[in-house]
């Protein structure tokens, strides 16, 4: 396929991903140039860099060999050609259409550009953390650049990369599926950036809960807590590279799903068109990095005493740049495409429609969840005022509005839905995807701000800045969630919109006609499998939390009792032995989650065929979105009452109503910080390997799987 | 419809129905002719019955306007034809084969038959209850027999009155679409009782424990607490008349979706054929309450120590009879019935076969949530472990092997669905859901011995009975719980299978040709918007529990501050005050969760279509049946970790283990007992409702719905 038009719009989202990755670097001088503080404060930062580092490097190192065999997967196991799968299976000649090569290439670009952006983000967040600490003695505008500026770096790196790499793929290789490799890529990593993480954040943080602060009444942060360093770690390690490779990930799944619908169902199209309808979501995303570039930097000029609503307000005006560009880029695109019909315009357009109901809904779902977990709405002041009744009421009420809190959201993406279906069919829901993840830059940059305030009000206390210093470190944290409550639930409903697009996507390559008829038995049993595989996951990564956190726990206790110093504050406690129980346990546990993820879609296709799994991955994303939403939301508010009260209400600090809230929000927290987010990840890649294994699974019985003879 | 030898064995079915009803009362007298005990205990007694009269009668007079309203709109909107509806809406004459107002009255007598059973179990229950507990002062065999004849009673009333009445119904109208009415009266008084009794009963017990337990430290029980009377009312009106509606509706469900699909699928044989498979059903169930029946006697004969294991000895003898009997009635139905061809007989027997598979898998079901909640099996010994570690993991490990659990059963259901669709098709899978189903009577009657003996612990404790005494009553009221695990997870599994086998007969009801393709964005938006229904009812059922219980907290607190003679027991507590509290909530919180599971089907068959409906029911039974399973799983290993721990263990009673492990018993009791229950009657009313109005849905748009053009 020669796309005429190709050079130039490509050119043009290649220069904005280069321009994105060249200000990341911008900042990350900025941040690294600014004054790491005193020396106790380096020393903790050092000791949170370091542990980072270990967690990733050994990571890595464990993702390596798994990348290689699933690189040999695809090269040795996959047909050279995706529909119709002429040759079967093992070692072929290489020849230049063969597809099987140049996707396992673009898997390994793709794995090795998640793992670079993850590293990046968190490196300079490790880096930031303390600087905006001790930028908090200077003044809240100091302090907030250099967390803003850490944040920007992770937000620019994920989509500069990904436009990249995208766009860069597709200019040398032509086909959108062999950027399908590259998204397997970047989703495979990101499952495990993202379980592992979890895991990891929430051993740390529910262990130096458990015992420093419940057990021997230490303040948040201690420094005599021996997990509090883990605790930090697993904020960088979780929040920032674990959600940088997840919105990673989204953000290509969305672009590719748009990119195979294009290409398949414009096939009768001249090849100019074509290829406008491939390009199209390319264009559109390099149109959002724009705007959000353009928000970040407009940020820096708008100051205010309310860095929360900055946050925000930089999202909207991403969201109205995009709006107001991307009319022109599209009209610039109809310009440049030769010999388009009125009605093929008419068609892009109402995708472009699409664009934006897809933003609108995405900001919409953010609003939402927002609302569920404000501590100024009645959903978390019911659950703060339930604390007054006791533990067990307060996760009682969390648990309710967390169910209730999916269905705004659901009747948001199926509004979405039908109205871009209406619109432009699946392309249309596609775009929509594309749409809702265009600004992932500002989303991810204020998303990353998080755990960096996190962090520096955590080496305040440590480096004993006093607190003057640690109540405006409070300051930028609370604005951390004002903005992450938001961008929450926006990453959610698109990344949930993304799976929906991939799913159509995964139809139309498989070329054969299919129904996903729930009449059907095999598909019907396909979907109930679906529907479960969601909620095993969950399980298995809450119990790996507890069976971590138990183990931490134990060692915590340990070194109090041996070491009566620690808790004197003479002698520092051992941070090496805890960081490494986190960093073991969070990579033991993420094997079996991994496997599941890989292994179901195979085995549904294989056994029930490609209309079942194609019903088995719709309820995977259907229960998917009910759990993470639910479990995002409900942890989301406990934790927001817990803070509500140690403001001061109903008592605040020391009460009774205090220590159920607590309780409300440790177990909110594997539910919003491992398992809820990892649920989207695993969504796009049950997807993905679905899609990319299609070839595969066509071959056995056409496409209808061993079992094909139950369903008669 | 001339059905040649129905009158055979639909008298043999009335006649097991009527001994069933016979058996019933004679039990009820030989529970009336017990000693009640002391005065303290008959007023104890008194005052439960009150209380639960009350409660019922409140609610029958709102039902009964309820019930009108429905019988009117059946009868004078819905289409006099099923399928085609020729005659469109509103008053028509009443011409003999108009379906309209037969249906309405099958409906009435549906609604009434349900009341009544639950009205009789209930009353014996409440009169069983202080004659059990006399029955222990003088032996533990004794005790139970009193129990188990008063669990009996409910069981074989509710086997009794559906057989009659689906029998009876059929003898008269020959159509089974008329027994649909009856079916849909039987489930929509189910579910009020569902929702109403669980509402009350979780009001009652938490408030009770909240205040009772948890801030005064009185002991289970003590007729101290204001709200232990309606406490133990709530167990009658939830866990007996609640749970025998819920099943009644289940049974009769199970039975007619077989009807519809031998009526439907049978068309092209010859009328004797034809009515052979229409009875079918009601001939197996038949022999599964004479199984049943004969499993109820022996248990009086076979003695033993240990009650628990004999209630469920009494199970599987009911399972191996059945079986059995099965296998010689199939033959007698074989030889009773004129030209069947060699195809039919052995279709017959494979009937037969799933049938036996949906009785197992139902078996299997049982096992695996017995396992998830025993207390002697690894998940509840963690449970308990995890109470080491403080509220919050006590709560996440509860929360994680709930998940957990729903794997198993989903597998087993998964695999019962492909062997019988294998064998029969569609009617093979309602088939199996009638064998799971047809030993109804003895899961009924263990499970109404369950609050019979629970309520006969609590007046031995206010009667004054002694230690001994009481630990005869814990003792039978642990059986209960052991035996409860099993029929729980039987009766979810059936009811699962059931609404499937519903969801079956709806779509071949429909009478259209019927493609359930999420590819069409109608479809998906249904199913999406289904799996979410679940998530809201649970969500607002449990918020209902928690706003009554808060009321029920404070109406106790001021008893106790405004009468300090209540805690010395020298003055009772006004029961009157709570039981009105318990009795107001429930009724006024059913309300709005009743209207969504009756209105949500029927605005999406409107909006969407008839096919967009079938997915939205698939996508709730399938959510539905995650929530129902780790709902009612989690909150069983939650109860038995407490009363693990109770027993003695980690530390017992009064420590912080035991505190932290009550946290999490008191968030299951309304995942167990109010939401997790009512999931099952919330899918079978949406899906009758959904039949039902079936007719007039076809009528918009030819069964596409008013937004039929999204797509497209």
């Amino acid at each position: 396929m020669v796309l005429a038009n190709v050079p130039l719009t490509i050119i043009i989202a290649l220069i904005a991903g280069v321009i994105s990755i060249i200000v990341a670097i911008i900042f990350s001088l900025i941040v690294f140039r600014e004054d790491p503080g005193n020396e106790r404060m380096v020393e903790v930062s050092k000791y949170i860099e370091d542990g980072a580092k270990k967690f990733l490097f050994v990571q890595y190192r464990i993702l390596s060999i798994f990348v290689l065999i699933l690189f040999l997967i695809i090269l040795l196991f996959l047909p050279s050609e995706l529909t119709g799968g002429k040759v079967p299976i093992l070692i072929r000649p290489f020849n230049g259409d063969a597809l099987n090569w140049r996707q396992a290439i673009a898997y390994l670009i793709g794995s090795i550009a998640s793992m670079f952006a993850g590293y990046l983000g968190m490196m300079v967040g490790v880096k930031a953390n303390t600087r905006a600490s001790f930028g908090c003695t200077k003044s809240l505008d100091k302090g907030f650049d250099v967390a803003f500026f850490g944040g920007a770096v992770m937000g620019l790196a994920v989509v500069g990369f990904a436009l990249i790499g995208i766009s860069g793929i597709f200019w040398i290789f032509k086909t959108p599926n062999v950027v399908l490799g590259f998204s397997f890529g970047a989703s495979t990593i990101a499952l495990f950036m993202k379980c592992g993480g979890g895991i990891y954040t929430k051993t740390a943080d529910v262990g130096a809960d458990l015992v420093g602060k419940a057990e021997y009444h230490l303040p948040e942060d201690d420094v005599r807590n021996p997990a509090t360093i883990a605790d930090n770690v697993g904020d960088n390690v979780g929040d920032i590279a674990g959600m940088g490779s997840d919105l990673f990930d989204s953000y290509v799944a969305s672009i590719l799903a748009a990119m195979i619908l294009g290409y398949v169902l414009m096939a009768g199209a001249t090849d100019a068109v074509r290829g406008t309808f491939v390009i199209y979501p390319i264009v559109i995303s390099a149109v959002g990095l724009i705007a959000s570039l353009i928000g970040i930097l407009l940020i820096k000029w708008l100051k205010t005493k309310d860095p929360g609503k900055l946050l925000n307000t930089g999202t909207y005006i991403a969201t109205a740049l995009f709006a107001a560009l991307g009319a022109l880029f599209v009209w610039v695109l109809i310009k440049t495409t030769p010999g388009l019909t009125a009605a093929e315009i008419k068609q892009l357009w109402y995708d472009y429609i699409c664009v934006v109901v897809g933003l609108l809904s995405g900001i919409l779902i953010g609003w939402t969840s927002d609302w569920f977990t404000r501590d100024d709405k009645k959903p978390t002041r019911d659950i703060a005022h339930a604390a007054q009744e006791g533990d067990a009421v307060v996760i009682l009420s969390g648990f309710s509005y967390g169910m209730l809190s999916v269905v705004p959201p659901a009747i948001g993406i199926a509004i979405a839905m039908a109205i871009s279906y209406y619109l432009d069919k699946v392309y249309g829901i596609a775009m929509a995807a594309v749409g809702m993840l265009a600004i992932v830059g500002t989303i991810v940059s204020n998303d990353a701000y998080g755990p960096i305030v996190d962090n520096a009000r955590a080496i305040a206390e440590q480096g004993g800045l006093g607190e003057e210093v640690i109540r405006t470190a409070d300051k930028l944290d609370s604005a951390g969630n004002t903005a992450k409550a938001i961008t929450k639930g926006f990453a959610i409903g698109a990344a949930n919109l993304a799976v929906f697009a991939l799913l159509f996507s995964f139809v139309e390559d498989a070329g054969i006609p299919l129904e996903i008829d729930l009449l059907n038995i095999n598909v019907l049993i396909g979907a109930f499998l679906g529907v479960v595989v969601p909620v095993l996951f969950s399980s298995l990564l809450i119990l790996s939390v507890q069976r971590n956190a138990a183990k931490m726990v134990d060692e915590i206790r340990d070194q109090f009792e041996s070491n009566p110093k620690i808790l004197e504050g003479t002698e520092p406690p051992n941070f090496k032995r805890t960081i490494e129980i986190a960093t073991k346990g969070a990579l033991r546990e993420l094997v079996l989650p991994s496997i599941i993820s890989i292994a179901m879609p195979l085995l549904i296709g294989i056994l029930f065929g490609v209309a079942a799994l194609g019903a088995f991955l719709a309820g995977a994303i259907l229960s998917g979105f009910v759990f993470a939403i639910f479990m995002s939301n409900a942890g989301g508010a406990w934790d927001n009452a817990k803070k509500w009260i140690e403001d001061g209400n109903l008592g605040g600090k020391g009460t009774n109503v205090h220590k159920a809230a607590i309780t409300g929000d440790t177990v909110g927290d594997p539910f919003k910080d491992t398992a809820g987010p990892s649920i989207n990840t695993l969504l796009v890649v049950m997807v993905l390997t679905a899609t990319i294994f299609l070839g595969l699974l066509i071959l056995i019985n056409n496409g209808a799987g061993l079992l094909a003879f139950i369903a008669g």
